[in-house]
């Protein structure tokens, strides 16, 4: 790829556009704040924008957008970069265009149970503003606290709730985007049902920011559950664990949550937390199974329908959290298993992803490999979504087999992955990271529409190159 | 466009694919049997396809999209026929590929709740059959008795549950699709989530078969709801009716099933089935209310939650049906509604779609716009998700009236659509008939990026072309 260069004028032009204060360059900023733009949470990479710009509104968006489509530079779309396969490093270094100016939570319309947002909100305040209303938003990524909503919508990000309520684009009506053009444009409608011409709204969801960039989002929302149920399952053996996990759903029930974690991810993220926890030496994994709804009685009901379920398979004292204090404990251990992996050791995440019963297949077939090439793992993830986070621990690996040796086996993960009928991201995305082995997953077929729809949207290549395919 | 013609030569080669007992032309069909492959349900339109070919399977499709690619002969793909935009009429001549053939249920995966079909299988037989086994397939079109799978794809239909369950697309993971140039791909993984790549299987899915041909299907399922309640609720005020549809969700609840009938259309229907209704003079529109779940107590509860939101409103006796039996009678009234108003009258059917609480807003105008231009209208629908089915009755209107003057005022209520948030279908698709009126919902930028994805993936325009756009 042939991209222009950044020049004093641009700069200006820049400036011009969203204000001096807006346009950050190294000699504007502390060193440590301005590498951070060229970094996520994936693995220890990172890259160097030649500039970073903040926009407030999609207008400036726009404008940018046409000057850099003009001078062909290439611009990667930051949300609060949080991200996990690389997707906002500015490999070709260029314009990153972070969205977090544009954090406004524009209207929560109780009427209709919908909600206009900008594309820079992180997802626990979006969560925290509807809930007050009596309204919900599922998605519920590991990283609410600090992802935005943007990102999520840049790889329909899920969460433990996806089980039950699906993740980001099943909340998504209608987009408002600013294309590589600089055109703006709103996808669809704010409707429920929609079915007038393509669905670009599905289309730009899960593309990454590499088809144009998010301004504005209209969710639709729930009324809220009041109550619910958490369980921590103790297993003796981590493939009975996942096999509970299908059992539970052939009895009619529904979690709002079914999270799997072997001994390890749980043990790290305690002692990360510093949470005690004293684990019987025989037990392997947990599942911790949520139930939600408008009813305790009813969830109480579910709730002896799951433990019937689960006198089927050797399970060590089933914990029933008694209060809302330790039920945020259990959570939190759950989501702090990445940051306790992080903590300890550099890993490398997959984010395999399979149909739900066959999984203990591909939790077998990662401990394989695990021996076969002499990696240790640490596995965790969304059980009941048949989505399995695979953390390979850095720890004393040499460097060769870091960089090199890891690619084999973890090639062989991705074509269990789609032997099993799975693919080779459920919601972290392809990014950067996984971009080798998405031939895996895609033919040349499919891969070449892909490229042929990325032409129609952004001719000149500037959109997050070097991304996806 | 320039196509080319079918010739002796080709006919033979696709007699070779397909055997002959499987190409169907003029001479080897009655008269009414072949013009049948020129019609759906849409008002009284039909044309004449030069040959209908009956393929059996993915295979045989493949050959015949290279013949027709090579020779650029249009091809337009047919399931059921019972759309009602003119989606699968052969405007072009050319082939009708009817899917009629592809009609097996190859697999119902009840250790991952999922199942593969072709598309060719009625949509009643698909829901009878996972029913069986304990499994739930929510989409239900009017038609559900006649439609085909695969037609439901093509618009992402709906019917009543969609309110709570969501459309087709909510229940597809995976496609195999027969491109126009006879590749044949698979769109994604048989996952319940997956961020690899662009979203090529929702793309196809509303694409109303001008992107290729959908050969096989991987839906999700859920466990089927045994219980349900049913009641039909009787307003003096249209508007109030509408109006109490957003309150019940404000209070929480989200019903399965939320349709709303106008009196014409309650008494039409009836009269049409011979099932006698006495319906008080007062009342002017009903809202047929259902709730289902696993549990029965749990659904009284809710039922009365409902009861004390109507309390709100100037509503007559509600009917709570008592048995399965009065229960299907309510539910056949209200499939019936098209059934009848086309019994009565030809009829020109606009799939209005509007955030839900503006309902009250579009119902008026839509009798507002009957007013003014001297049309007769009978209204329906899934007001759970502000789907308003608009019945304009050809009734005594004069041919220029018919066929020119309702032009106007069907442009009218698109705009009032539009401005209100909503779109032009909510679950018809464009197809045919509302082509002209596309321009309405989407702008030049939007339509200009479908025609782009639409040659990315069709260089040669066969697939049923003059179709969306």
């Amino acid at each position: 790829m042939q991209f222009g260069q950044l020049t004093p004028t641009l700069l200006s032009a820049f400036e011009e556009i969203v204000g001096t204060s807006h346009v950050l360059t190294p000699a504007r900023l502390e060193e440590d704040e301005y590498a951070r733009y060229g970094r996520d949470h994936t693995e220890d990479l990172a890259f160097r924008p030649d500039v970073v710009l903040r926009p407030a509104n999609a207008d400036e968006v726009s404008r940018i957008m046409r000057l850099c489509y003009e001078h062909r530079i290439p611009v990667t779309p930051r949300g609060a970069g949080t991200g996990l396969s690389g997707g906002a490093l500015p490999t070709y270094q260029g314009v990153v265009l972070s969205t977090e100016r544009l954090n406004q939570i524009l209207n929560i319309d109780q009427r209709n149970l919908q909600a206009t947002v900008e594309p820079g909100v992180i997802n626990e305040v979006f969560q925290n503003a509807v809930k007050e209303v009596g309204l919900f938003y599922p998605p519920d990524p590991a990283s609410k606290g600090s992802c935005s909503l943007g990102g999520n919508l840049a790889h329909s990000s899920g969460g433990p709730k996806a089980v039950k309520y699906g993740t980001t684009r099943d909340y998504v009506l209608n987009l408002e985007v600013v294309l590589p053009t600089g055109e703006i444009i709103w996808t669809a409608a704010n409707t429920l049902k929609n079915s007038t011409g393509y669905n670009l709204t599905q289309l730009m969801i899960g593309s990454e920011g590499t088809l144009g960039i998010i301004t504005k989002v209209v969710f639709r929302l729930l009324p809220y559950p009041q109550q619910n149920i958490l369980m921590l399952v103790p297993f003796r053996q981590e493939e009975q664990a996942a096999e509970a996990v299908s059992a539970v759903f052939r009895a009619g029930i529904i979690p709002s949550g079914m999270e799997f974690m072997e001994r390890e991810a749980i043990v790290w993220s305690s002692e990360y937390l510093q949470i005690p926890l004293s684990l019987p030496d025989d037990v392997r994994a947990h599942l911790l199974i949520e139930l939600d709804g408008q009813d305790l009685d009813q969830l109480y009901k579910e709730a002896e329908q799951v433990y019937a379920v689960l006198e089927n398979y050797d399970v060590g004292e089933i914990l029933l959290a008694d209060t809302a204090a330790q039920k945020d404990e259990l959570w939190k251990i759950r989501r702090n298993i990445g940051n306790a992996v992080r903590y300890n050791s550099v890993y490398k995440e997959e984010d395999t992803v399979v149909p739900r019963a066959e999984l203990p297949t591909l939790l077998k077939g990662v401990k394989t490999l695990g021996e076969q090439y002499g990696f240790k793992s640490v596995c965790y993830g969304h059980a009941g979504d048949g989505n399995l986070h695979v953390n390979i621990i850095r720890g004393e690996l040499p460097d060769e087999m870091w960089h090199e040796g890891l690619k084999q086996p973890i090639r062989e993960l991705f074509q269990l992955c789609v032997r099993l009928g799975g693919t080779i991201s459920g919601e972290h995305g392809i990014g950067l990271v996984q971009r080798p082995y998405i031939g895996i997953a895609l033919g040349d077929v499919q891969l070449n529409l892909m490229r042929g729809i990325k032409q129609v949207f952004d001719p000149q290549g500037i959109m997050n190159p070097g991304k996806i395919f």
